[in-house]
């Protein structure tokens, strides 16, 4: 019998993944064990409040609930902080501790969320098995140091392991200081936005799509890594314009005014045939109609 | 003031590093605190006894000593046994609470012991940057697992680090089930040794050059991961085959009489040109006047 445990399910991206699960005995946790408010599929899930960061509360759950499948979205993630942030150092030990804990309880998939930021630069599509890992902050490396330890947890105990490299995910639940929600508030006021040149490309992917692709990817027999992309490269000025036209607020947008950020990848954009050739995953919704959708949401 | 602490000291590799250390305020750990044998630089080295498997312990250790440099040796690595060894799992955690510790602690320049385990397989050499790390045991991804780890706590903390993927050593000290000291063993018993083809192509590292270049790379300012390898492929055959003609006993080798291991890699060379770039390298042993050595000191 089935049971999934959701990790960070109130997350901007584990409130997509419960929504995309189906019929199923789901599981989530969150500091507060409180569902999100942008949850669509909360009546079946089975919330419980609990500090990942605490490894004998972790455990406790682990032997309580026993899940079967693992889809583990709990980070720190707190936009801008997030990427320097000491406290993913602590996140990657817990992590460890989870994993060890699932597989001594008979656990028998688990899926960790990874991040296009563990690739190093890349002139073309970045390529899971290809591609160096090569991040450059504290956040990238977590992340590839937790895939690496959960490979070498998965050979211990012999369960099925598989990592999602999550690309630029935007949508309903996205955080507000995050790119979109930021530049909606500033279309509200009606003042100038100073912006960089918006020339980097970057791979957008509407969050309901990582819910459905992440679901999607837990489910299978897969191993490995898989890249969660729409596989489109856009610049940010172009997902920039497009918000604004749909506001109405091209006017307000001064591109050039900021320089980029030191070190900023000029582009990050996923190869998805790993992906769709293994797990048959339907297309991605296309830029222009997940804008429209994150704004009848805001 | 410099102070360097090797961890794992009297191991195969720590051994050598500790010998190739010039003058300097070094200390070094083992899990009883003795110096080996085949340590050659002995004199000038401090012993603590510890097992850094205890957090505590290690915690008490780095705040007693307080090393600016820090060489880690210590992973388990019995033959055979250390490929798919859980326990190479819980080092990885103590590496993280050590390299955690000494940052607090003000510690500037962390060189960590890495592997060619951690590559996936290349047709051509392996390149610190560009060929990717998948490893294909417990071994290889706690390994791959601790260097990403190590460059988050490098960033949190500010200090350098820097880690050496370590080929195939050979030389003095080398455990007696590995492949050198097996095959004197069964010389020295007269009877025909059964081997498999032997045609798997390997870089073959002389264990005081391993010392060598790790002192040096601890010693120098770069991050980064740099191969140690001798960047000759030599097949395990023409090893093993020097070797018996070493010995007079090339008539024992029964050649193609075992099957290969699963999933063994057919060439596993280092790339050395980063190391010898930046770290300015003199030339490594050959094969066979390291052979000579080794059978001097057997």
């Amino acid at each position: 019998m089935m049971r999934i445990l959701v990790t960070g399910g109130s997350g901007f991206i584990g409130r997509h993944c419960l929504a995309a699960m189906g019929d199923a005995d789901i599981h989530a946790t969150s500091r507060t064990g409180a569902p999100s408010r942008a949850d669509g599929g909360a009546s079946t899930v089975t919330w419980h409040a609990v500090d990942l960061l605490d490894p004998a509360a972790t455990a406790a759950l682990i032997e309580r609930i026993r899940p079967t499948h693992l889809l583990h979205a709990a980070w720190e993630a707190t936009p801008v902080l997030y990427a320097q942030s000491p406290e993913n150092q602590r996140w990657l030990e817990s992590g460890l501790a989870l994993a060890d804990c699932f597989g001594r309880m008979g656990g028998q998939r688990f899926l960790g969320l990874g991040t296009s930021a563990e690739y190093g630069p890349s002139d073309g599509d970045c390529h899971e098995d290809e591609t160096p890992v090569l991040p450059a902050s504290v956040y990238g490396h977590a992340k590839a140091a937790m895939w690496q330890a959960l490979q070498a947890a998965a050979r211990i105990h012999g369960f099925s392991a598989s990592w999602g490299r999550v690309f630029l995910p935007y949508g309903p639940g996205d955080p507000l200081q995050r790119l979109i929600p930021s530049l909606l508030a500033a279309f509200r006021k009606g003042e100038p936005i100073a912006l960089s040149d918006g020339l980097q490309v970057r791979d957008f992917i509407f969050a309901p799509d990582v819910g459905r692709q992440l679901a999607r990817l837990l489910l299978s027999e897969r191993d490995g890594a898989y890249n969660i992309g729409s596989g489109v490269g856009v610049s940010i000025r172009e997902v920039v314009e497009t918000l604004a036209h749909l506001n109405r607020a091209q006017d307000l947008l001064q591109f050039g005014q900021l320089p980029r950020r030191p070190g900023e990848a000029q582009r990050i954009v996923a190869s998805t045939g790993k992906f769709r050739e293994l797990v048959d995953a339907t297309p991605c919704t296309t830029l222009d109609a997940g804008l429209r959708m994150t704004l009848r949401s805001d």
